[in-house]
């Protein structure tokens, strides 16, 4: 992977008006900082403008703070949500299994050959079956059983763990429980979970049997940020693929852990590299 | 196209048991027919046997009356449910529109160069619009304004113009009405509507707005057979695009109607071809 | 269609460097014009940027004739080539064709319900046999027959009507002819044509007999600007369906159709809508 | 899994004439087999006749001597090419590589989960590197380095392992050397190879290079069996993905990646399921 512990990501949004792209883009260059892409949309209907620009301060005539100032001041003049990330400040991140292993198989997989940057620093799992999954990639795995009666206690111990880890993301890789609105309002658009249809089809439980008994020809599957409402977050990547009667509900559980495994680790891919932007329920994606 | 008024497809549809796949080839065979493709599947879970037997009897033994009582014969039997047909019954088809002609165009455009094995009898409308393109065509077309006050009466006209043309197939072709169950129990899995959206996402109006509104990244058609409950009915075929936060709703009604246009012809092309049983809720496609 | 006279796509590309997106960004800000989007891209191997800035200049401090110089004494400090396109002049295009109907159909369809911002200004054929089509659409049509003894000076009478008609693009809708060097230097990067296979692969003729001899699983389509070297010049969009050993030559040319609509209306329009730069062999395409 | 030990698989090629499809069906009902699932494909350029036929022999009136001894017979009177399998006969994979683990990784872990009906016997390398994914999968790891010097003797080594394993299936998992006639020989249509490029797109080394300098929309990937000229056996499996000019030659490989895994283990499955029949340097692939 190349350094790009110089490199700065801002994500901007904010209520549209004449000046954002100069203002940003003037700044930018006051300080010496290199532009390399800049992507820029305007939700025309309501008003809102996103802005992800990545930049390189090398070459900075001034220093960090510096520049964080005066993006701070721009922001606070213009009214602007901002999220400035360098590349020298590696994610931290926990997955949440039960025991399903092919998502967290393959995020692990991808993290070893660098196709995520990020650190994994924890496996979370409320059944011990994929113990060997995170011990074979050098993961810590926590063991925290959860029963309809210890719920708000494990969740108590979750929290603290992530806390003491100083955790950035959580993914919900396959785990099979619902957080509280406590666990979510601590990491509000931080959770990416994967729901295993093509959303808003097929809410809730055993989507692919819903599929296989509405007949239909093209199964799906969607990533998601986790918000109070039961599937119905913000929707970061979605891909489908096509069925055919053929297809048993074992087939389609199958076909779908491909597209489950793909679509999974795009999203997490697209949030660790700041591409993603949340607006109401909706996101902006830069990709 | 080629001369295909010799060959024969016959779709089967019965209670799994052993021997018919054996009796169907041996009856053919001892006839004189040549099966140019057999495709079969047993839905194991309910015990059901789907076939579609494609046969040449250019140099077949007896006539088509004796194949076909030697089918009725072995149908009875064996309980089944069975569909004859020879090439050179050419099915006779009705297209129901509205106001949007984009599927209009295209089936005619499609049924012009030849890749639909039919004869478009009519096009049926509830506003004068499209006569242009009916007209470009050299198909009837037919205005049978609806409203909800006279909507039995139309529909009494329509369904005698069906019978007088002697319709096989009807087409929904972004047809805005919803017919009555009189009209649909007349033609029993004999009508193929288009959905403009990835069923059962986002049933019901302006699903394009609804998917605009949830914020997906893939839109999708499909088209189905009509049954009493609203975009219900047995699925034939689907499609999906991948979209972005980017598209309007203009721009996904614009993109839709790339997927409308393929997946109805594809549909409608599936049907006529004899490729289709339906069983339950579901089909068997055999493409 | 949406009033968009105001509405103005500027293309720049040029050797990277600091401050461009700021230099540009300032300018317009300083005019009173309203970026309404931006996208950047520096292709980092070769040191070039390429930008497209879409602004609207209803409530600008000067007028289009004080921008456009602005734009001009930037571009001649930063060594960039520009193109500013406003919305108020709509593309003159003339589409070329041969015999087969399906993309020109298509493109004058979507041209007439308004997917296309252009004026189709003529069908210019080495064939009669399309008359029927360009006539149904109210297009102008030329038969300019070509042999391999008239083709200097039928070239030259296409080229005369081209620039009588002050045609901006040429689209080769499954034309058969090669074009010479000298009419393509007159407008590069300004003919379209469509080839009926997924490029690089089966260039030249009867791609989909290649690719049934071959045995692919996949077809495709590819659009790309027309240079000296057949089937080799930039690619501006590729689309792709799966096949079986199922499918005839016939079946591939039927479905192939499909995908050469598509691929050609999709490349057509993004070069109408100003979304293409190319540099050396290649595009940059933001869409 | 399923206990499938009394399900048999027949895999029939042969000239095309009538009564082929009542003889086996007729032989098998006369043993008291039950068909489950028949496909047939007659491909009638050629006039060759393929057909799959799976069916259980659990009620089977006979044993599998007799059945095998009657359907020689029918082979023998009809000049059929057969290949007769049960489903207690697990076949043995050897897989092969060199030091690209994703393809691996991904097949031992879908062997692991069950989605390959196979015995992994052997990983066989010429580089040491992938030495602990096989034994993570506890699968036997033979390092086994070419040189150009060695070359034949390395490849008498390969294939007495081979021998010694009994085994049916070869698979090249991104193995980075190219098998002498000699070795193919020995099995034909038994090497399953997977091809970084949509073939014939981009023969030969460094696909995403060539894909890259290309400036292609679409990526591909090819698994194939392996024969004597290179890149150039009947395929079996393709899949493509969209790409853009915002993808470095690294974003293709890695996008590459997900392709060529899923590729291959397709390719690996249909083959371990026999649904793949060779005609010339084509394939029927029954799916």
């Amino acid at each position: 992977m190349p350094d790009d512990s110089n490199l700065a990501t801002l994500l901007v949004s904010c209520p549209d008006r004449k000046g954002i792209v100069a203002a940003l883009a003037q700044l930018l260059y006051g300080h010496g900082a290199n532009i390399l892409s800049a992507d820029q949309y305007t939700d025309t209907a309501v008003g809102q403008f996103f802005q992800r620009i990545r930049f390189d301060v090398s070459d900075a005539l001034t220093d960090r703070v510096a520049i964080g100032a005066a993006i701070a001041e721009v922001a606070a003049r213009l009214g602007m949500n901002c999220r400035l990330a360098y590349g020298d400040r590696i994610p931290q991140v926990a997955v949440f299994v039960s025991r399903y292993d092919h998502c967290l198989h393959d995020l692990l997989w991808r993290h070893r050959v660098g196709e995520l940057r990020c650190d994994v620093r924890a496996v979370i799992a409320n059944h011990p079956d994929l113990e060997p999954v995170a011990s074979q990639f050098n993961i810590p795995f926590h063991l925290i059983p959860v029963t309809p009666e210890n719920k708000a206690r494990t969740e108590a111990e979750q929290l603290a763990l992530l806390r003491s880890l100083e955790i950035d993301l959580v993914v919900f890789a396959r785990y099979m429980q619902i957080a509280s609105s406590t666990f979510i309002a601590e990491y509000p658009n931080k959770i990416v979970n994967i729901h295993h249809s093509f959303l808003p089809a097929f809410v809730g439980q055993k989507p692919y049997h819903q599929a296989h008994a509405r007949g239909v020809k093209v199964i799906g599957a969607t990533a998601h940020y986790v918000t109070e409402l039961l599937d119905d977050g913000p929707i970061i990547s979605q891909d489908v693929e096509r069925v055919s009667h053929r297809d048993s509900v074992d087939d389609l559980v199958r076909r779908g852990r491909d597209l489950e495994k793909v679509v999974l680790a795009r999203a997490v891919r697209l949030h660790l590299e700041d591409r993603v932007l949340v607006h109401g329920s909706k996101t902006v994606v830069f990709d």
